[in-house]
């Protein structure tokens, strides 16, 4: 057994990542850090949580608990000022070591890039023990286009998620009465995962994401022009994987099949009237998009089986 | 006053005319035609109708009424197999008479083009008495692209629509068990709205409708690639309408600002890493996307205020 | 023409009573008071509004406008601590003048109770120009049970409103992550508005509200034990009321018939095996149980047309 | 290992028994019965199953099949019609044998009652192999009510429900164009899960259910008068359950806790202006509501762990 401590445990990502943690047949959680919550039984943060976990403890007593891996599920200044432990995994959940050139990362996250690398298993293997967990819509774009990248040289990335991808503290538009039989963009042209996305694929997308009335999933459109078969690309690129399912021709990528799931789906389609190659993969923000994969990079730095602990199986309604 | 019929009033978009022409100050309601509520009152329908109205009648008594226009609010081959009364004004809200080319045509609806015309009043008005009321897709398409006509030439739009754009019938994909917290694409490049749209701005788009966990209410997002002030042609263009609104710089459309109004808005962004214009216009599916838009091509028709009749005031949460 | 201004406009409350408001025949508007918004066009609130609106002022500006009504659509605290322009028809949509009784007012609201009348025009009409307007549960329970209070003296009030009810502020229970797919009570024998449909009944009720995954409406489910015919007593009241409609037998009100609108809909079922009467109420939260009402107290209090400004037309999907 | 055949597989109970039964550590999965999709491979249901399961079969096949247990997800007049083989455990999710008395049997189901006993294992342990799986709302109304039989003799039962409870068969009430940000009542007095809460309670309650615009979950909120300690009997009855979570002062149960789960969560409530305790109950209608209760019950008659293969872990959001 290996140990785990979660940073920032309040959170949407942080209770995610403790889902899964308490699943982890290979984790035994040492420590749940919350500076809002420090002091307190597990149960206050969930009543379904029960009495015999480690009480709340603050972040910086949750760092130095002597983990083997920790999850910051932290704000990004939070994270941008976190020490990792030395010989420690650390999987950042949040934004700020994700983009390796300087001046992106001074413009979007007013951080200096470290000795992080970018973890995306199916596609870009962490290397080293601090992993920079990609995030949602990057996942997603990514997923669809990263196995086509030298056949194609732009794409546009039309992006929908529901509510919990903008995180648990309150705004305007999260507010349900905003958000309910609503639909609207937003940063359009400005998202901070779009330079994360160019970085990975080694050229710009456009990228526009959607606010949607649900409370979890993710659905990135993607169209590219290309001679190449893209559904052969894609389907040997995750041919051996059992996180990422490329479906049958016909089969649309659905929410409501990867919510509370660490899967995602890709469905390949083509417009005859222009020649576009559509790529729609969806996944659950939450899982694939945030806590599932920031399990499935800790146990590739740990050297665990590489999807314990993730929510893989089900067919629920 | 002129005097209105409406057929196959028991669908979404039946009801939705009817309540357009009971708040218009020139038409009359002579007639409320239905197959399937013939003989029962117009409280059948819904219980906030009064007694006062007419009890429906069959579609071919509501036909031969002698009112001055008739709403054609039936299915698809109801629609292509209909005989209009000479002299008749008729809009056909469905999509029968929409497609001029006879393969097309044959192809999409299985029937031959007549004599009808394509009535988007704010682009294209209806010319003479038999009008092709325009699908809810190809109105948010069409209001967002067929301004930059002349200086584009491909575009994609990714569009997304709640839940009524598809009928009240019983299907699958209409099931509330199905649709809540659920997102997917469908008819990917086989949607009969593309053509539709092809034949309006003479080249072909490529094309991909969403169906949303809302009642009603559509957002397309367009992609393109021009050098021409966007935002000009398209503020040019709507200057004087009452029902397209194109919104100041940063503000993105939202459904919540057009559901059960007949108005649409639109916003135009820049996506300066790739060079994109991205357009957006939201308008509600039963609205502009169809009992709306149906009035108002009446009005031309019969020479009244355009917006007569339509919902366009109002300021709701 | 009378003149109105709106304290408090940037609220749910204030925008729902501004759309009253322009719609009115007799009422012009001649300001528009939010202290957030003071200095802003008001289509800063709203992109619909258009530019020959006056610009918002601070509230205690717009109170010395000199307007014939004002509209309070304050905070509580804020409304306790307002001083009415002698002479002045004031319609407050908050709490603090609902309570007539002075430790009740002071336990739920922090302050005293005034002259102010309570005003729900169908059951208890206004008094004076000082009109306290009721709470959106309270209209619900009291349109279902007031004419009942011959015959009752206890009843059970099972409620559930969407997320408007609860205002735009941002807190963790209007969270969309939180509204979402989700349904929970609240409150649970101590909210609010019990004490006031109390004080209205003349006994105490049982009353426990629920919050919706919706954005707008309410429906109270009320269950009472009588001998009396109750669909009698219900229909006699409001056989003259375009505002509260009571539905035939075996119709049950839906929250879809009654949104956006300054409607009720009463239903009125037996159960047969234990001798309950059940009465259900459903209205929107935003019309009859605020801005709507607010605007049928003024026009009583003004000698208007009591509908006048109302959204009572129309048969929307 | 026990073997298990699920009949009727392609509707929402079936999928989520094969749901449980996947993931169930003594059970192997034998036949998959469905008439509809007879012949067609397991992912034909859905794109998640993989290749090594059975195809699907013809319902009379699945029952032949020899499995230890059945589980029939039929509707009420399949399972009416259906003959156990002798000496196989079956569970019968439909609603056909749960009403012990012939008249009400008849009268609710069109059947007579066999030799089948209600299941519903923390209060009604079954009796022999054939077991009447309850109703979701008679589950949760029994959950929050039995406890309390020598306390009471009456109550009332307001109940919502997400749509999955109405099943995947298509119909006017199930379409989303109706269900979504909709709430009403149905079937007020006349619902057949009421004679089947009276049987087990001794006494009748009033029930009203109502349609929620979510997809699975149900609430049921019960208001009893009583002297008792209902906190004290609801804490003993379920102190050693694994299954239902009596949550502490203070707490209410919340849908989003308990869907995609086969846990309910119950909470007490005082209303002390009128003496009315409050018992709410929240389950996932097609968990402990349906699949969830099915499963246990064929552990208890199979000899098994109670809860083995049940959905009882995990803190989602």
């Amino acid at each position: 057994m290996r140990t785990a401590a979660i940073l920032g445990c309040a959170g949407y990502a942080g209770q995610e990542t403790l889902d899964r943690v308490l699943a982890h047949p290979e984790l035994e959680l040492l420590a749940l850090g919350s500076d809002s919550l420090a002091g307190q039984p597990a149960f206050a943060l969930d009543p379904r949580l029960d009495g015999s976990l480690p009480a709340f403890v603050a972040n910086t007593a949750a760092a130095a608990s002597g983990a083997d891996v920790l999850f910051l599920c932290l704000e990004n200044d939070e994270a941008a000022a976190f020490a990792p432990p030395a010989g420690t995994v650390v999987v950042d959940l949040s934004g700020s070591h994700r983009l390796a050139d300087d001046e992106l990362a001074r413009a979007w996250y007013g951080t200096a890039p470290g000795a992080w690398s970018y973890g995306l298993p199916e596609l870009f293997a962490p290397q080293g023990p601090l992993i920079a967990n990609p995030g949602c819509y990057a996942t997603a774009a990514l997923l669809a286009l990263a196995p086509l990248t030298g056949s194609i040289s732009r794409a546009i990335v039309d992006a929908k998620s529901g509510v919990s991808g903008a995180g648990k503290s309150l705004k305007a538009s999260s507010h349900a009465g905003f958000v309910l039989e609503n639909l609207s963009a937003y940063a359009v042209g400005a998202h901070r995962h779009a330079p994360e996305i160019a970085q990975q694929l080694g050229f710009a997308v456009c990228f526009v994401p959607h606010l949607l009335p649900v409370r979890r999933g993710l659905l990135a459109t993607c169209y590219v022009q290309t001679d190449a078969d893209v559904r052969s690309l894609l389907e040997d690129t995750y041919a051996a994987s059992a996180v990422v399912r490329v479906l049958p021709e016909g089969i649309t990528p659905e929410l409501t099949r990867v919510q509370s799931t660490d899967a995602a789906e890709i469905g390949v389609f083509a417009d005859g009237a222009t020649g576009t190659t559509i790529v729609i993969c969806a996944l659950d923000n939450l899982g694939k998009g945030a806590a599932g994969q920031a399990v499935q990079n800790a146990n590739l730095a740990l050297g665990l089986d590489e999807t314990a602990g993730l929510r893989l199986s089900g067919v629920l309604v």
